[in-house]
């Protein structure tokens, strides 16, 4: 464990005036690296809720789960904000090879897909092995065909594997232009396991059923179809409902000098259904809410108010807008967002620049990345939008993928250490900024 | 590659008599490291024919697809041996945690598990961190209980935490002498994935409904009953088929001076459904058939047969002691299967102290072991007990068990490179055993 910590060494070169604050982090690090807090939101939530997709009963249970949790954690002015969001909802759904050589697919409907006729989809495959591969073919060359993706996603420390893997899952609008009557995409993960991986599907129109096969699925139809006709019979009855209502549920540590001043921090409830959401995102709401906690535990809270959310939108994408409409009118100093696991974090990024500083980040200088963050998390994207400066702590997210929106996203692959250590940087972090008088909006232009 | 095969070095110290094998053993091994031919017969079975559980229709498909296959690598005298085999056929199955905090559990029913009733079964639930701790309890201590044994299963290189772990798979009488209504076993594996692990069940009865949790789902339950009651709904709607009939099928290399001595190789073509059965066992029988076809390939045949036995019934334990009642009269030289995937292989264990086998196996000293094999595969144990001597190549077993008997076994997590060198050791090994006179039924006691 201290291995992995040795970054974080916290310096004594801080300025008389914010020494206190300085030694106070070093505590809060301390305290961190045994503390089972973020162990136990996730092992709770993940075992007494489960799955949270909105629409879901279990979606409706978290709420106040959410709400009791962050209260017996003595957070203040604990509430929920609901706004209005659409559900995808899950139905039966199967896909298989038919023909000489049948046999049942691994699959996952990708969120908003529309669903198929209630007999299903038959017709021959056509694989790609890359998405810009069938970006490449002309109109009506598909008609009449499924088509299946098999791009493989890369492995990278920093997800940026995801960024151009992800591409496509939202091709079913170009499959469809070109004719294709159902559109299927490897799995975006860099796992061999055969659980797919689902998330949300967004092709412009038009809308043709879409799924995600299992890793070796995808290869094994691939390897078919090198020899033979592959014929694919897709199912999916899912359904929307226009009227479901998502919510977001916040706590706060009030701050003792200046309460309006806002560090917004926090993660996401919502998750996908195949797993229990537990590193996508119980863990970063666990790790936020935890080094908020530790920090509320302190004898003297820090100058500026800490205030913990736990989004309710982020797979559907609705708390990002919701959430900057609704807090326009705040004095938000900063907001960061945990959404990429709980392994070693090895960098904090925050807008750079302004007067005091590098005193105030002295303590973390080791790890404070030169440049300022290029996003925070999709929940802050709209504060972000609306010129909230942002922070962003960055965990190792080499093998976040493997399991991310499938069914082995469990408390399972949560590595107790690093969802600690991550604890300590947040906590330093966060007490560091809501204790200082930096002003983040006062950034110099690059 | 080359890396992993450092070990198989080929020594110039064999008797003149036999150095013409020796060169010949040689080749084979340069020749295996760069043939695709297992890799074709795992990923060929794997697509064009998937699971293979008796009782069902690709179970039945993979009979032709095997005559046709071993003719078309060039054995001769392909044929099929049968023998009745009664067939568990899995049907509709679930279990769910029902009350304050319903959740859906990943789970699959235990091969010969009795059904529930069709409404299932629901009860309160004891967990035992070990099965040892299960067997002390008194009897009737656990009247009208689901059992759940959450004991954590060791990895090792040679597979042997395996045995000591599967005890608890088989333990539905004992929980049943106790008064239980239903047992529950974390899955018998070393992964963290959810995909649960099946496998044959085989208490001596009393028998009650027993079935397989995923390795996150049995840690959950755990985690929930330590504050609260847990209550488990499950449901199994098993059959079984007492009139199947499994098969074993089998092709030669015919030997050029005694072809009456026979070499018997092999791995076995029946698998479980969750996945595809590559590694268990499409691998074995493709790594002792591709090495087989090597050695068909020379020029000369070696002196002796060799056959190759795709069996057809391990995994409900059938093929040992039909295979050992049909072919009683045979004069089988000496007999070994490949069964615990294609890892890099490390070890060859057959019977020591013959006169001459030192010089036989010179090329194989760096990895021949001191001490005979204890063992070999599951399908040669009828065999092993009628007398025939065995041999057994010891491949890296670390991760077998994270995917053995669960949806995760595919052609995704077979190790190209590892294939081969697995194909490398067994064609020197056979070559040698087959070309050479050494009388295997004559070890010396030791």
């Amino acid at each position: 464990m201290f291995r992995k910590f040795a970054v974080l060494a916290v310096a004594a070169l801080a300025m008389p005036s914010f020494a206190g604050s300085v030694e106070t982090a070093a505590q809060l690090r301390d305290k961190a690296l045994t503390d089972t807090t973020a162990w136990n939101i996730v092992e709770t939530l993940t075992s007494e809720v489960g799955p949270r997709p909105i629409g879901s009963a279990s979606y409706a249970r978290s709420r106040d789960w959410a709400v009791a949790k962050l209260k017996a954690l003595g957070f203040t002015n604990v509430h929920v904000e609901t706004f209005p969001e659409p559900a995808w909802i899950r139905g039966a759904e199967s896909a298989e090879i038919v023909g000489a050589h049948p046999q049942k697919l691994a699959m996952l409907g990708l969120g908003f897909s529309v669903p198929t006729p209630k007999g299903g989809i038959e017709a021959p495959v056509v694989v790609f092995g890359s998405y810009a591969e069938m970006l490449a073919q002309p109109p009506g060359s598909l008609t009449g065909k499924i088509v299946l993706v098999n791009q493989p996603m890369t492995r990278t420390q920093d997800g940026t594997g995801y960024g151009s893997a992800v591409e496509a899952r939202n091709g079913d609008s170009e499959a469809a232009k070109r004719g294709a009557v159902a559109y299927l995409v490897r799995s975006i993960s860099t796992s061999t396991n055969r659980s797919p991986h689902t998330g949300w599907t967004g092709g412009p129109g038009p809308h043709i059923p879409c799924a995600a096969l299992g890793v070796p699925d995808a290869d094994m139809v691939a390897a078919l179809a090198r020899h033979e006709t592959v014929r694919i019979r897709l199912k999916l009855q899912s359904t929307v409902d226009q009227k479901a209502v998502a919510f977001d549920v916040s706590g706060e540590i009030k701050g003792r000098e200046k309460p309006d001043e806002i560090v917004v921090i926090g993660g996401h409830l919502d998750s996908w259904d195949p797993g229990t959401g537990a590193i996508d995102d119980a863990a970063g709401l666990a790790i936020t809410t935890a080094a908020a906690k530790l920090i509320g535990d302190l004898p003297a809270h820090p100058r500026r108010t800490i205030r913990v959310v736990w989004w309710g939108s982020e797979e559907n994408g609705g708390s990002s807008e919701a959430y900057a409409k609704a807090h326009a009118g705040e004095h938000i100093v900063i907001a960061g967002e945990s959404d990429l696991g709980a392994d070693h974090a090895y960098k904090v990024a925050l807008p750079q620049g302004m007067p005091g500083l590098d005193e105030v980040m002295a303590p973390l200088k080791t790890i404070v990345s030169p440049e300022p963050p290029h996003h925070g998390g999709s929940d802050i994207a709209g504060l972000q939008e609306a010129g909230v400066p942002i922070l962003a702590v960055s965990e190792d997210a080499s093998r976040y993928f493997d399991y991310h929106h499938s069914a082995d996203d469990t408390l399972a692959v949560v590595d107790p250490d690093g969802l600690k250590q991550n604890v300590a940087v947040w906590a330093s972090l966060v007490y560091l900024v809501a204790d200082s008088d930096i002003d983040f909006h006062k950034a110099p232009a690059k």
